[in-house]
């Protein structure tokens, strides 16, 4: 199984702050977007996922931010599966600009249905959620 | 029935971009904080409303920006109906900084069912939404 | 000049709001990206323009919605510059989901200097923030 | 000095995604809400801090998301400073929901001035940033 994944990230506008740099609130939107890809990546699909009344949530963030990203910046995102057991999906990212690394971060992921309750994450995920 | 509704805003860092004001965008997060506070110094809730699966949706909207508001300015926020039918509401909103006006806008709001099909709009919509 | 550019837009998760639908506000977020990157495309750079203290500012706004989005749809902006003064740019935009016609829009906007007095847009634009 | 302060959070609709929650990403916004509120209860203010070339910047955020929020939630936010220094300022967070705790967090910020470069963290910030 594929547990790495890296997308190119372009700053928006709208994502930058009075400062001049991407408001932190807007990393983690970067990291949903890399963990949603690797798992595209991997044949998997998070949409058809919820679909099947399976939804991810973020149970832990830890975030490092190094240096400060700017207004159409062109980066990097690398996503990377650490860790994956029955009840939780750990991921790291690093967000590079060419060499420089701006942020890191680790997260924790669980799955629950759609009362909230938790649930096994099946083994064949990627393959239960191919889209045609 | 209450056809006018002020509220007051406080500018959040977040809202702010590059430029040092609030981003364009943020403003309609701001009408729709007046629309909903209208609804309730009516008596009406909207969370209430969902769960009764009746949605708001916003079909149009025409905004005109006039002057920059910038973090942590104090702003006040008018919201009126303006018109009211069974199938579309229509406000106008003043969003305000002392006498200044920042901005002014006009909505029109439908509403439509879980599989978003059109519905009536009850004329009783703050008294059956009523949260006691 | 290049009058037309059109970009893929593919929908965040963190886009969507409680209804399942693209929320509102971010519209203008993708219809700034169709504007950037048309200015782009035409050969020039705004992220430069605010280096030489030219910024640009949305001074009116009139959005259509027609059909909501949902999470991870493919979508295609189309962005047109409408009327080009030397103090007013406008544009308007389609945002369609294959032949589906979601949103239209159109939008004026105005050029500034640091101190938010209106400057006059030169018309070599787009040449003058080249990024080599 | 005051080292602990408490604001209400009312969620806003915008803040939601389609799991019919709030947003990961948004809990930064509330957390930065608390920070500045908890500085202006000490007499100190952010803005004026700015305008004084004292820009705070994000340097590490831990966040343990325990119960999801949903629209309209009337919340409580606690903020506490755990750690003043004169290069850093440590903060925790807890976010209730009457007497559940929905998430719980911690984060470590720095002083920098408009180039970037780490500043030290004047003792009496509250009151040089005092505004009458």
């Amino acid at each position: 199984m594929l547990l790495k994944h890296s997308i190119p990230i372009s700053v928006r506008y709208c994502e930058t702050d009075a400062m001049g740099f991407v408001h932190h609130s807007n990393y983690l939107n970067y990291f949903e977007l890399g963990r949603t890809e690797l798992f595209r990546a991997q044949g998997g699909n998070y949409r058809r996922m919820e679909e099947l009344e399976m939804f991810l949530v973020v149970v832990k963030f830890q975030i490092h931010y190094r240096k400060p990203a700017r207004y159409d910046d062109q980066l990097v995102l690398h996503s990377t599966i650490t860790r994956l057991t029955t009840a939780r999906i750990e991921h790291a990212y690093k967000l590079m600009r060419d060499a420089e690394l701006l942020c890191s971060a680790e997260s924790t992921i669980a799955c629950v249905d759609s009362d909230g309750e938790p649930r096994r994450i099946p083994e064949n995920l990627s393959e239960i959620t191919r889209v045609q």
